[in-house]
């Protein structure tokens, strides 16, 4: 699930397809449309994410609309949640470690 | 950047491999304990996680630990947050669905 999921994120327009389907249903022509690509290479993406379960296409016959499931992308965020303190204590560090040359620099002046 | 992070998080070992290194820096040797794997196999997939920056190792010629890198995971949570409000909504509806059929429910008894 999880492999499917990352698998399917890891191509740059994959992403994109799935950004232009937060705005709405789109056909596969309307998809192809901004990428210059040959609606074969679009759909090919496509059967990736549907597979990952990341778009599912209605019954419609004539334009098979697609549409974007977000459940697997939280279960890929609550994976990733899990490492969220170490970043945090990343900028924390950061944070900390400005504090303490501005404070180097208010003595000098 | 992206491409390299979700490539990398698309299979369990090196998954687990992240998961073990929370806890702490680990050599090779420990990080292939628990998975029955041979050392080699693992340092593939060491290196596919140190191609995507996810993992550092030091240069202590003896032991090389590695250690997990939390900046690339942050990019990716950050790229998956402008899903969330999918997953609030559906979250949402379900919500409003639960709250209708009890309704109904009451109205009956």
């Amino acid at each position: 699930m999880l492999d499917d999921t990352f698998a399917a994120l890891a191509d740059p327009t994959r992403r994109a397809i799935l950004a232009r389907l937060r705005s709405g249903e789109a056909t596969v022509t309307e998809l192809a449309r901004p990428f210059n690509m040959s609606q074969p290479a679009i759909s090919k993406h496509l059967r990736v994410l549907e597979r990952a379960g990341l778009v599912s296409r209605s019954r419609d016959a004539q334009r098979r609309p697609c549409r974007l499931q977000a459940g697997p992308l939280k279960a890929a965020t609550d994976w990733l949640e899990d490492y969220s303190r170490f970043w945090e204590n990343r900028y924390q560090n950061l944070d900390e470690l400005l504090d303490k040359l501005k404070d180097e620099d208010a003595n000098d002046g």
